[in-house]
């Protein structure tokens, strides 16, 4: 089977990944990470989040990152926007896109976003018309694509019908996210499969979190089946609330490391990505999850490599 | 594509994970381990080599572990035999199958074996006869299918010749290594496929090391091409002594996690594997590279957890 020629990578560390560190990341860390991933060829960067401080402390200061962050024209910068409270500060700081983060579970979309399904797309639907009014697009995640927490397995036709909704409010992408990691190769296709029967595979992104390991051959099923956006956080940042100690998101190097041997082109240097791997390392002072980057970092005398060699 | 329906899982974390460990593991845990994993349904195990005590201390002692073993029927036992000393070491402990590890490259053979390609083929003509006549199973491996650290890029011509070599000898089963974990999923489906032309894919194997992230998703894609039978170590012990500090074999945990998420039947049980996990681990003093083991024992106060957590 032939993969797409060319994937895009949206990078979500900046916000997806450290979101989920117990400590605050300064505004000024966050802006360097940003600006090295940039450099590295990351053209979609997810820079942060408008929500609530006191809910999500680790994104407060997301408009201090977006006014000092200096990258070069074409390098598209996104944030999570939940309603209009954070539309207003995000255009305000001058947001390049905006992301919906909507739920294909009712018992997860009231935990993890204080409201039901149907009141989250209320509030999406003000969001989208004030974005519409003032020309900026709009991303849309399914979470919870391929398994919720609390409810088990997802049928397809709740992921397929919010996909809708969001696509209805006028997001130019799908982000199907399997947001505990659960899924598996075949799981993820058949999804694709389905969802694809609706809406144009050009329009489907894949957000995995590698809490059991099974993301890149996710990614790889996906991108057999005509996927060729694939969100991932540098040094494989990111937790899974309900693993505690469990991996993050899918590590970025490891992404482009595959695609790299694949043929398939992303534009980015993956030489240059881990001089934004060691940067956040040493900040966080924490060891990348990315494999990719514990071998070819392997010698340096980086968190990562004091406590891979513990970890090996 | 359709998966096998069922999968044979060869495990080799007792021999190529603990011959990579720095400390020698005491002849009592490795025999503990063995039976744990029995226990949790693996039935065809590599316990050891019989290799040379100076060159692997990791494997002296092979002899005793087999002798001390109590598994169930059934549970095939296999070990490393690279000459006739070795021969007449395993045979007197009574070992089930005997493995012969070839390579594809001439370089790695000479620095890893000792001898050429050809010279290791004249001792490994020795051995079968042998094994014939002692009615002993033979499996084969093909070490740098995928990649060379001194050669580089490993021509598929290389490898089918190998192959067929250690097949003409008598091998009921060839396993592709990717020694080095360099592979990614198209190379890996393109070797299957070249081979697959030469041999029955019923007799092809894979190995693979996860150096770099790659490993699942490179089986994944050789299941597609009817591969059945897949190489894993527990808690993914093993290292790659050219990439110090990163991650060794692919996690039996790991694949077991898929193989059940795809429906294809292993007879493993991923909860009493676990148990085999949690000894290894607490044994070794360090974490499980398995991301499944480290969700799953997530909260639990082991080496893992601590050091999973520093790892976080």
């Amino acid at each position: 089977m032939t993969l797409p020629a060319r994937v895009q990578i949206v990078e979500v560390g900046p916000r997806d990944g450290l979101q989920n560190e117990m400590a605050v990341t300064p505004v000024a860390v966050r802006t360097q990470l940003i600006e090295l991933l940039a450099r590295a060829g990351l053209n979609r960067i997810e820079v942060g989040s408008f929500v609530s401080e006191k809910a999500v402390p680790q994104m407060a200061g997301t408009a201090e990152v977006l006014a000092s962050i200096r990258v070069p024209k074409g390098v598209n910068l996104s944030a999570l926007v939940p309603n209009m409270q954070g539309f207003a500060a995000a255009t305000a700081a001058g947001v390049g896109d905006i992301a919906l983060f909507a739920a294909a579970s009712e018992s997860f979309s009231r935990k993890n976003l204080g409201c039901g399904v149907d009141e989250s797309f209320n509030r999406f639907a003000r969001v989208a018309a004030a974005a519409k009014d003032a020309g900026l697009a709009m991303r849309g995640y399914v979470s919870c694509a391929l398994g919720c927490p609390y409810e088990g397995k997802v049928d397809h036709t709740r992921v397929v019908e919010t996909a809708q909704r969001l696509l209805a409010l006028g997001c130019y992408e799908i982000s199907l996210a399997d947001t505990i990691g659960v899924g598996t190769p075949v799981a993820a296709r058949e999804l694709i499969q389905r969802v694809a029967q609706v809406i144009s595979v050009e329009r489907i992104a894949v957000h995995f979190h590698d809490t059991y390991g099974q993301a890149l051959a996710n990614i790889f099923a996906c991108l057999e089946h005509g996927v060729s956006v694939v969100d991932s956080s540098v040094a494989g940042l990111g937790g899974c609330p309900f693993a505690p100690g469990a991996a993050g998101n899918v590590a970025t190097e490891d992404v482009v490391y595959m695609l790299n041997g694949c043929d398939v082109e992303t534009g980015v240097d993956l030489g240059k990505l881990l001089d934004a791997t060691r940067f956040i390392c040493a900040s966080l002072d924490r060891p990348p999850e990315s494999k990719v980057a514990r071998a070819r970092l392997a010698g340096e005398s980086l968190p990562s490599q004091r406590c891979a060699t513990n970890s090996e």
